[in-house]
Parts: C-alpha cells; structure tokens; sequence
C-alpha cells in the first residue's frame, strides 16, 4: 500500500517499533516488533479508512442497524488473518492458542487497534470476546472449550458477558442478584441484566452470565456463580439496546436483557458453583489493560487530529493559523506528556502481569484504569475545542472517541471504586510511617543532645505572662 | 542501625531495590540495587533525622545563618563516604570519576537523597555542584580540572552557576546581558547575576558565569561565553540573598550578585569564546532528572505524612479517624497514580540519556520538567491540607517542600518555556498527519465505491428549498 | 396539579422567587415575581413530563425525525399562552412587543427553562427564535416586520441564523464568505452554511442569512451584510444534519445548507448593505445571557438527579448509600458552589444589559459565556459519574445535557475567543499600573527617608569578594 | 495625594465606588460610595507604599520581630482615624460603636483593605480584633465592655481568639480540650492552644479563650465556654510562634500559648458557663465575609501585579513581550472571570447578613469560605508564574500572599470541613427530589396514555432468544 498514510515526521515515518518506549524495548521481542509494525500499517492503511465504511453498512434505523452485519469486517478479518494478525491479545505464558505474545506486547499492539473502530474486530483482539475467550480456555472444561472455544478463536461467533444489573449497585458485585435455583441438573435463571456489550449483534452466541446461586452462603464472596448460556435459550429477552451519550454503538451495542425462568444444564457451570467472583476476578486484570492501551491509542489519534487541525491553511482566525496560537501549542504539550506518561504506567502494568499475574499487579492495573481514561478525555476535549463545531459533529471521530472514553470510567468498576480500593491499599502503611517518623523524631533528640544543643523550635520565643511589659 | 525506621507495610519493610518498577529493573546492576538499599537506609536513619539538626545549627539572623556551616553535614558527608556514597550522579559512560552508576540508577538513588534536606550535600550530589563538576569535568582544560575539579569531587568546596539577571526575561537565554570585554589576556565583566543558587555557602568558591562576549554576532546562539571565576576575585559583591516562598535556603541560598570590572584570566574560559549555549545545554539535560527524581522522593515523603497523619489517633474530627473519611483516601490515591505515572517518565527519560544523550532525550526531559513539579505540588498540597495548621507551619516538613517545589516550576526555564517547545516539535507533525488523514478518506472513498456504496452522511437529509411544504 | 412534584426541601417546597438570590431581589417586580413561580410549576408539572412524550413523537429515522412535529409541544403552547407565559424573553425597556419583563427577570425564568427540552419552544422563548425576533423587531422595516415578525411571535413558524460556515475558522466572523452579489433590485447569495440550527424543523420558514457583499471594503467589518431569506426560495438545499456529540437534536436539529444563484431582493436587507457586523453584535449579547441562564438551570437539574441518586435506596456500594460516601457530599458541594456563583455571575450581567445596554455589558457577557457552560459539564461530569451506566444511557437526562452543554463552549464564539478578547481588554490596563507600582515604589523610598532608614533588603548579606574569606 | 497612583484605565482613573457590580448598587448608600473611594485612595496611595515600611520597621532576629513595633502603623492609624476610616466594620444594625456601614458596604471597603498588610489594622479593621470586638459589644457585660471595648474600639490594644489546639483535631470543635475547673469564684485553666493569631504583638493584652469546662455534659455542644482572659495573667506562657509558609507574620504572629493553673475571674464568663458555641458561631459568620473580601481585593492585587509584568517592557523572552503571547492573557481572563464571580458570591453573602444573620446565611458564607481562597490562590499562582524568580522572591508581594491565601484554606475551618456540612445541607433535598422525579415519571405515562402512545424505550429491540437466528 502507498506510503503517504504513514508519513509523520519531517523525515519520513517512524516505524511503532522504534517508537517503543527505550524502557520498555528489553521486554519486547523482535518477532514482537515485526508484528506491531505490520499492526501499525495494517491500521492505518486498512482498518482507519474502512471505519467510515464500516458505519455506512451499518445503516439506519433501530432495529435495522443492530441486524446489520458489515461486509468491510469479514473483508478485514480476512486480511489480518492472511498477515498473521489473529488472537495476539492471548498471553503466551498462559496460553497455547494465542499468537504467542506477552501482555506488553500486545499492550504496544492494542494500543494501534485502539485508534480504529473496526481493528480490534478484525484481528480477533475485540473486547468482551477477549476476556470471554481467556475465561473459557483458562477455566472451562473440555467439553466447554469444545462448544465455544473453536469458534471464537477463529471469529465465528461473538459473545457477551453479562454481569451489570439495573436494579441494584452493581459497582460493588456481591449486589449481584441475578437467581440461579438449581432443579436437578439444571440450574434456572430469573433477572435481569444490562450493559450487556457486543449482545445487540447477531452473530453474539454465547452469554457468560453471573447469577447468586448461594444467597445464604456466609461468605458474600461465595454467593456468585458463573455460566456460559447459549444465546438461543429459551426465556431469554433482549428487550433494548443502550446508548451511550447518543450513540448506539451498533451492531455491537449493549443490551438490556431479561431472563425468565431460563433452563442451563449444570455442566456450563464455569470452575464451580460459588466460584462466580474468581472467574470474575481473573477475567478483569488483562482486559483493563487492553482497554487502557487501546485508549491511549485514540489518545494518539485524537492528538493527530489535533495537529492536522492545527496545520490546516484554511483555519486562520484572527489572521494567524491555528498553530501559531501559543495556547494551542501549549495544549499539544499537555497532553503529549499525558499520553506518554499514561503509555508508560499500562506498560509497566503489563509486564507486571507478564512476570506474576494479575493479581499481583492490582495496584498497576488500578492505577492505569483510573488515570487513563480521564487522559483520554482531557485530550479529546483538547481536539474538539480546535475542531470547534466540527469538532461536536459526524465529521470527525472525536466526539464519538469521547463517548467511549467518558463509559471507559464506569465500566469494570468506576473510578471511584478503584480510588477506593487503592487508597485502601495504600493506607494500610500508615500505622508504620507513623512509627517511623516518631523513631526518626527521637533520633533527631539523640543528635542534638550528642551535639550539645536543645530541642529549640525555631521560632521560640519564651514570653511569661506575655502582656505584663510592653 | 535500628529497625524500625524502615518498617513500612503491614508485613515488614520492603527494601528499595526491591521496589524498582518492574519496567526498569533490566536497566538496574545488582551492584546499583545494593547501593540504592543503602542509600535508602542511609536516608532513613542517618539524613533525615539530621535534617532538623542541620536547620538548628544554621541557627538565627540574616547574616549569622549565611556564615554558618552546620557541622552535621561534615559528618554526615564522613559517614557516606565510608559507606561508598559519594558521586554517585556522574555517569559512568561519560566520566570516569564517578561511582560508576548510570543516570537510571543514580535517579533511583536520587529519588531517596530527595526525601532529606541534607541526603544531596552528605553524598556530594547536590546541585548546582552536580552539573558545574559536570561542565569541568566534560569542558575544562587540564589546569581548569586541576584547579577546582578534585576540590569539588572532594567535597570541600561549593560551586554556582550564574546565568540568570534580574533585569532581563533570562527564560530566554539569549536575552543575557552580562558584559565580557576582552582586555589583552584577560575579560572584564560588568553586569548582574541573581538566583545565583549556593552562592551563600561561605564554601562556595567558585563561579561559573556565563556571559555576553560577541554582542554583534549575528548568530544569537554565538553571542555568548561561559567562564570560570573564582569567588574572590576583586569587584564581586554578594549584595543579597533572595527567599523563596519565605525561605531563605540558608546556608545554601540564592544570591543577587554584582560583577564590576571584573578581571578574569582568558585561560578560564570554558570550551571556548561564544561556545556558552553549548555549555549550558550540555549542562541541563541530566540535572533537570536529578530534580526531578528528587522531586518524586519528595512526594513520596509528603505522602508518608499523609499516612501517618491519617493514621494518627488523636486526630479524629467528627468521631472518625482521617482515614475513615473517603475523601482522604481519595486523595492518597490519586497521589500515588500521580507519583507512579511521573517515577516511570523519569526513569524512561534516564534511560534515554543513558542510551544516548541529553540532547537526543529533549524532548524526554522536558516533559518531566513540566509533570513533575506539578504533581509534586498537588501531592503536598493535599499532605498540607490533612495536617490543617501543623501543614502550613515548621511543625512539618511540607511547607519548606512546598516552596522548593514550587520554584521547580521556573529555575532552569519556567514550565510554559518548555511547553512551548515541546508543542512547537510535536506541531512538525502536523502537515504530514493532515496528509495522512486525508489519504485515509481517500481510500475510504475507493472503498466505498468498491462495496457498491455512495459516499453518505449519516445524516443526510435532502431538501430542495425546504421551506416549500409543510 | 398535584402539590407532590414540587417539593424539595424538609419542610416543603420553597417556590421560585423566594429563591432569588438576595442581592438579585430589588430588581425584580411583584409581578415577575408571581409569573417566576408559573414558569415553575409549568416547567416542572408540564414541561418535565413532556420531554420523554415528545421525545417519542419524534419518532425514529434519520428523515422522519426530522420531518416531525409532536403534538404535545402544539399542547404546551396552548397551556402557556393561557397561562401569560408567552415571549417572556422580549426586554421591555427595548420592545413594547414582549411580557414586559426585564433581562434580569426573564433571565430568572430562563433558569427554569433550561430545565427541560421543550419549555422554551412551549413559551415562544425559544433560540435562535429569540434572537432573530429581536433582529426584525429591532432593525427590521415595516413590511419586514409585517411579512415575519407576527408569525414569529406568534409562534406559527420558525426561523435560523445562517452564520457559521464549514470551510473558513468562523470563530473570526470576518472570515464568512458566503457571496452576495447585486443583480439589478436583486441579490445572489452562493455559498454554504452549517450550524443553520433550528433549520431541521419543517416550520422552519425563514432564513437570517450573513454573507460578504463587499469583499473589497477596506474596513474588514463594513464587508458583511445581513438579509432576510424565506426557505422556500429556489437554490437553497439543506444537505444533511449534523449531530452533537451523537444526538440530532430533531425536529429542530442543525443544518448543513448550501445556496446555488439564491435570489433575494433588496428590500430584505437588514439595517443596510455593510452593516452586518452590527446586527449580529447587536443580536448576540441578551441571547448568550438566555443560554447562560438555562444552563444553570440544567446544572440544577443535574444536581437534582444527582441527590436523587444519592438517596435511592436500591443504590448500596459497598453497604452504604450513596449519600453516606463522603466524597459525594463533597462534589454535591463543589456543585452547590459553583452553581450559585454562576447564577450571581449571570443576573449581574443581564442587570448590566438592563442598565445599558450589551455593548456595554460586554465584559460581564464574556465572562459567563465562559464560566457558565464549563461549570454545567463539571456538575453533569458528577452526576453522570453517581449514575454510573445509567448515566450515560438514555435512561436518565444526563447524557443529552452534556452533549448540548459541550456544544455550549463552542457555539456564539468558541471560549478561547472570548478569552482572548477579555484578557486583552483587562491587559490595557497594564501601562497604567506598572506606573502605578512605581510610583507606590517612589513613596516608599520618600517614607523610609522620613523615618531615617536606608532602603534596605529583608536579605541583605554585603559579601565584597565573597570567596575571600572563610 | 499625586493622582498617578490611581490611573488604572486607558482613560483615567475609575473610581472603586464607579466599580461596584450593578446588582450590589441597590444596597449601598451616597455615603458609603464617599467612604469607599476614599479607602480606596487612602490603600493605594498610604497604605501600599507603607508596606515595605512596616516590614522594615519590624526589623531582623526571632524575638526582636516579634517585640517591634513599627512606627509608621501608628502613623497611619492618625491618618485613618482624620479621614474617619475607622471601625467601618461593625455592621450598623448591631452596634452603635462603629462607623455606621452594613456588612455589604464594609465588604466593599474591605476589598481594598485586602491590598495591602497594614491598611486593615490602620482602619482598626483587623483580624481578629473586629471579631473580638463583636464578641464584647454583642455578649459582653457592661463591666466587660468597659474594661475592654473602648480600647480595643480606640486601637490602643490588640487581643487574640484562642480556640485551636495542636493536640487534637480541632477543626471539629467539640474535640477542644483545655481544662477550666472552678474553684470558687474562679475558673482555672491548664492546657495549650495555637494558631493565636495576633498574640506576637507586644500590645495584645485580651485573649478570649475557649475551653471546656463542662465535659461530662450530655451535648456535646454544651460542654464548652468563653472566657475572657488579660494576657498578663500568671500561668501564662508564650512557647513560640508559628511560620506559615515560611513567613512568621511579625510583630502580629501566631502563637502556641499555654496555661498552666491560670487563675481567670468568673465575672469574665461570656454569655455564660456552657454557650461556647454560641459565642463561637456568632463570631464567625461576618469575619468570614472579611476574609473572604480582603481575599478578593489580594487577587485584585495579584492580578494588577501580573498585568504589570505582561506589560513591562524590559521583558521580552523570545522576542515577544509577555502580552503578546496569548497564554498569558488567556490565565488574565480567566483570573478576571474568577475574581469578580468570588467578588459576587461574597457580596451576596453580605446582603443576607445584612438582611437577617450570619445563623441564616450559613450556606452563603460556606460557599465562599471555600471558593475565594482557592479563587485567590489560582490567581496568584499565575501571576507568580509570570514573575518567575522574582515571584518566589521577596521582590513582590506575591508569595507572601499566597502563603496567606494558603491557610485561609484551613483557618476559620478547613475547606472539607464546610464542604461537608454544605453537601449535608444540600442533601437534605434528596428524598423529596427523588418522589418528584418519580411523580413527573408518572405523568410522563399519563400523557403516554393521552395521546395513544406505548411507553417505549428509543433503542427498544424486542429479540426472543436473540441467538437462535442469523
């Protein structure tokens, strides 16, 4: 493909993988670079211009749009399967059906997926499907992994994972209430959920549900369950689709479902009943930080629209174009801080997760899925503000860019919650500090009186009965 | 020494070696992790505690405090010696009279020494020393280096870098104006100097001025020359200190310093008549990391008060401890994302320096330049803000960090110098991203044809005179 | 109609006008006093609950929902025209043609407005009607008036303001270029608009248009003119809609419109060939005081939401209410804070516009065209955040809010211009006041001398030769 | 006086009483405008000028600061007193002692007052005499008053408010601890207090102290009293005084005081055994209306400063003067919008005093205890920023006032300490708001009903075991 796409410097294009961070560069492999420079292409010459593509066979309509099945996907996914550019997102250290990457290096990938609507899908790199395939392969049985792994693995079907519920909090999970009752070697579902993501299209089969299946249990950790649910069960209503400020986010979408007295056999139990929050748990830690580079990858994007705004020989108000403003250059430098640093806190996330798991790496992961999203933001409204009215529009990505970055604060726990927990976390060092300071206190005591001075403040200013003399 | 001065997390302390961010740890030698544990220790429970002692032995009166030497810091500087902690900022790919540490590992080191007032004099690794040796030993002549560089290496004298003037817009160097005429083998120099940083030191022998000697150049760039001037030549007058935010950073200090008639041997000039721009640029680079690793340390010890105050049992407002107040802990952890995000940008632009050089890592280093100092602020004003009236007060360590970092923000360029040099590089992207850009509607447009589909708005919406029918 | 709706406080409901801010009270009359207290009954009995049934009616499809017109806003306009609540917006001392009311008295009533999606239109206070009304009552002629100004008051057609063009920086009005060209009694108008809103609208029917008739004046403001153009004139099109943020905002909606060999006649000119600059100047100010109103009045509402939230029983993170988080008190309180300075920030301004006139109110119009739609995006960004998904969906106001109060920063002059525009009228200040600081200076240096002491510094520290002595 | 002082406009001087907010207008009197101007010019061209001389007068050396007393005050306090700018504090509808103005017009004066260090105590307007004062004239016995009120009223002695305690947190008052026992006629007091601001003064001679003296009382806001105690009392000790910042405030100053079996006459009781925090509450409201309007004035100061700096034109980094690069007038502008909507909110706040009490208007008075100091502190920053090192430095009056503006983020109540209470206030409306979303839900269906139509959701998407076909 012509290489006008790539061109972004005054000396020609730098390839991703010489922009890889020089901290981060021991951790990748060459094969690794290879790939993320083909990624790199890949995105901007194949998936970028097929967004707009994308979105016109999407089409109109309610109802309409979510039956929409572009034809520009299968075309992709074609394509990046013929490059090798399938399933990169499966850590190699975990799993054997994977490209063969670690968490970073896909983390360097995802951050170009990130930049395009249609990439992620075309490469088989789509969140929920992701987690959903980690969680099926990680802990499904074989049975399991024969019903659904092959077919996800080669992007046959979707799935959906289905936790959110309206009705309660369900920032904190043990609100969770959907019903799971077991009758002989069924377990029966009644409830309902929402915010269920990719279940508005129609190739999404599978549903990974989680329900309380032992309200009683003591243990509030214990009462949950997950199950895999095929989507063509009966008693299962999609009954709306959500929005997400104003957009739709079709075919993909994200459902509101309702599941009324739903019949699973007991074998799509997924670990083991009551073991609902470690599926969970396991399941979160990668996707937050495939979310978090995907994000700072429309960070870049949004960055580049910006630039490209800036040098536009059309946009001249007051005389001068747009870069010549020193307000708008001092906005590029904020949020080209912002973006590298954030890029440097979900690497180093990352190969946390590489080197343990993440579990371990709770305090990085926390972090990057606080930090990164409102970077986002902030460098999106940059943008829009250039862009002024375009900006708002169709006309550019941003403002749908800006949709999915204000969700990215909700989803898997919102900010709040892992402000929380983190500052929880972190507190827990107060009791000690507090004694370390006291024992560097008395040693400050030692000193002086080694030195032969007293303990003076250094403003003492002794005055007895202070008013007595003027 | 005792133990519990390092007791930090629930299980015990974890040392410092250990807490290097995964990402970097390739970068560290078991030498450095071994070196980096003791200076942690010896910050700890050697510099920290003597802080206080070092303030009280500076003593009282505007004149008596600029003549005092505290005597701790002999001995401290007596104790790190034995230990082996002693110019460890020099790097070793360029000099040879160093410890032997890479900028990577001397800034996780630096991050410890900037917990303490007293850490960066007792290791011989304060600034502005750090950088003049620097100068000395990478610019000078053999004489120059055999006059001052063993004395400085040694610790017994101080030095001061002596750019900024009072009367001009020094953010931009090229604005300096001090006056150097060639007089046979000798300069004159005439003008002004101030925030002349360590000047006050009755140990501080030495200056290097940079000056204007080619005022007619038509290159700006050229019209300037660095030289070594002894403190005691004749026609030099210290006429002042200044405070910063209400400190006076005595002994230490800021001085405002008058040069009349000035005669300085041409055997001092550095690297060469009209070669000061490269001096002092040569100069910058890793100095602005040593702040700004000292920066982070600095927020670190402001978020260890946090802690300890929000553990403190005799604060409890309204019934509950500070730590029961999520708004506190809010705060902690937003500062720790902060902190996290900003040792990551340091570390990456460390390791660029060392790769490479400072001039290749500009862009690196101004980023932390303009982060650091920020959050550094922000973490400290939330320590303050915790600790109320003991926050603002001599009660705490915070207000004095308070004011050092604060001037973060404009010694050696202020924040909107550097932002505007970081937009004006990242704006050479602009025109090849418009390119770009436009490239990728191009081949949407191919694409579009190719699926059978007109190029559409998503909300088109023909009408011809739509006012015509209702 | 039931008392429950308006009940807000512990004891009851506090009606509208014993809720204007004191200082705001002796510039508002008895009467508007009693019609405030209608327009919120009306806006929360009526209006409110009307919203979701008009949001129905429009339907869906991108041309349907365009081409429809809910019955229930017809219905509203019925209720408030019995009810007096009719063209509040006309300012009596200016126009005998409105309620009679004053800029600050319809700028309280704005706030209630601004609470819901149809109360302005349901008024006749609706933009751009508002300020195109006050264009042809103002400086329209007879015929003009007799030809639009009934049917606009009357609320029996609509109108739009063609400004804003996509392919110059119109942010700098001089830019427009719409081509108006003289054919005998005649003028063709080429070109192109966007941002035409309210133009969706089928009742839309006539057109204020400003184009360039004379490119060639040397007075950059004199190039422009304003002309009355009927939507059904041959050679208009309105090629698509453009979306805000995701929303089409339909029926009324924001068109692209372009204008082939548009023949106008002269008689439709507005004030005169060249005058342009003033109609608009002239049209903006009251208008931008009626957005800021309703904008505070939509940050009330999400406030309200947002305790609402707080205080639903279903919502328990974490076994705690929302309301017991103390970091959401604390936003509740940020939002009450800057809520009510905006509003002060608002009246004070339409006080100034009452007083005078906008010309002269310019300063304080900038000031919260500035202030008042960042802090609505600041309240909503927190009670999106409390909702958690169900503040970004459709399921409660939120979503559309932002999107209309980000448009807010961009439309009637992007922040930055009126930014730029206020620091440069405040930075004329300057020369007066360096003279000023001087001569305080100078008084100083008279006083000290008085009181026989020397000028002195707080750091004085005379050092001859410094370096000299140990 | 030379007029030069006082032009600040292209066109002359404006004068304060001509700058009043239109909507304050109505509540200042002919006489109060007279006054205000000649605050104004009594502040510019006195008081300002005298500033450094007082700083002078106050000298070198920990104690001999705190024991001067600078002449030049007791000069101006002459002045003042001649031009009958004296005790304008004392709100006209309460007392008789003072000068005849409301709150709203002192407000105003204070203001200017604001701009300079020593104009409040030359107008006997100073913290925290005023609110002492307003302690003795409003409960004080008539043997009380006569003791003390004439000379605080006459300026002949200055007292200090002892409340705050270094043990405890004290921004919840009941946690305040110092022991009052009686003992016959007598109260006897043991414990300390700090933060009495004021107490360094040689000629404070009142204390009025808080302590608590029924402890075992079942409410909690019982427990404590005020009494009235003559610094010279034995038992008394000044330990040493306080830094804020880095500054020590000398001669004024705040001190760490404490008791020890000082033995205070019962007849010195105010108001009686157990209504503290009555005396307390009173006290609080209006001075907080001072601080916050001096706060505005300091901003005003500030902001004067920087448009100074932007227009001097020694100072051109990058060939530009500083008013040229538009970052700089965009933080002007963004200064100016922010002072004069603080300037508002404490006016308004004033006009509810005036109108009713500081008890009424607590949630007015909250909202700018918490927003002016901030507002303050931004605005400085700026202007410091533009100053660079000279901003740090005792070369303007910058960083001295930020060190102010600092601790009025925590005096008088640290900011999340009314954060709190004013979102608990707000909250108070959550369940009503919650009923009546709920009851303008139900209308919604009403009108659904009406007009036939079904409730329906915009994305309804009814599908039935959504999986079950392609």
């Amino acid at each position: 493909m012509s290489v006008p796409y790539l061109i972004n410097g005054p000396n020609g294009h730098i390839p991703a993988s010489e922009k890889i961070p020089v901290i981060a560069r021991p951790f990748v492999s060459e094969r690794a670079k290879k790939t993320l420079d083909l990624v790199e292409r890949f995105v901007e010459e194949e998936c970028i211009p097929a967004d707009a593509v994308f979105a016109q066979q999407t089409g109109q309509g309610t109802v309409a749009r979510f039956d929409a099945h572009p034809k520009v996907i299968e075309d992709l996914k074609a394509k990046a399967k013929k490059l090798g550019l399938w399933n990169m997102f499966l850590p190699k250290n975990h799993f054997k059906e994977g490209a063969g990457f670690s968490n970073l290096e896909y983390g360097l990938m995802a951050e170009y997926l990130g930049k395009s609507v249609t990439a992620s899908e075309a490469t088989n790199c789509a969140a929920p499907d992701t987690g959903n395939m980690e969680v099926v392969a990680k802990y499904g049985t074989e049975e399991q992994k024969k019903q659904w792994l092959g077919a996800l693995l080669n992007g046959e079907i979707r799935s959906a994972f289905l936790m959110t519920e309206p009705q309660v909090a369900s920032s904190d999970a043990t609100n969770i209430e959907l019903d799971m009752k077991k009758d002989g070697d069924y377990w029966i579902l009644n409830g309902q959920k929402w915010w269920s993501s990719g279940a508005g299209d129609r190739r999404c089969k599978l549903y990974i549900v989680m329900g309380k299946s032992d309200p009683s249990n003591p243990n509030k950790h214990k009462q949950q369950s997950v199950i895999l649910v095929s989507a063509d069960t009966p008693g299962i209503t999609i009954e709306r689709m959500l929005s997400v400020m104003g957009f739709d986010d079709a075919p993909h979408g994200h459902g509101h479902i309702t599941f009324k007295n739903v019949r699973v056999h007991k074998s799509n139990m997924v670990l083991g009943e009551g073991r609902g929050f470690e599926v969970v748990q396991g399941r979160l830690g990668p996707g937050r930080i495939h979310h978090a580079m995907r994000s700072v990858g429309s960070a870049e994007r949004a960055l580049e629209y910006f630039l490209a705004r800036l040098n536009d020989p059309a946009k001249k108000p007051f005389g001068k174009q747009l870069f010549e403003h020193g307000i708008m250059l001092e906005r590029v430098a904020r949020s080209r801080i912002e973006i590298d640093a954030s890029r440097l806190a979900v690497l180093n996330a990352a190969i946390k997760i590489d080197q343990s798991n993440a579990k371990d790496a709770l305090k990085e992961i926390s972090e990057v899925k606080v930090q990164v999203p409102q970077m986002l933001l902030d460098v999106l409204d940059r943008a829009i503000q250039a862009y002024g009215g375009a900006g708002v529009s169709q006309d550019t990505p941003l403002a749908q860019m800006w949709s999915s970055g204000r969700t990215m604060r909700i989803v898997d726990g919102p900010d709040e919650v892992h402000m929380l927990q983190l500052g929880r976390n972190e507190n827990k060092r107060g009791p000690s500090l507090l004694k370390r300071i006291e024992a560097q206190k008395a040693k400050t005591r030692e000193l002086l009186k080694f030195y032969g001075l007293q303990e003076k403040d250094v403003l003492e200013l002794k005055r007895v009965s202070p008013g007595s003399k003027l």
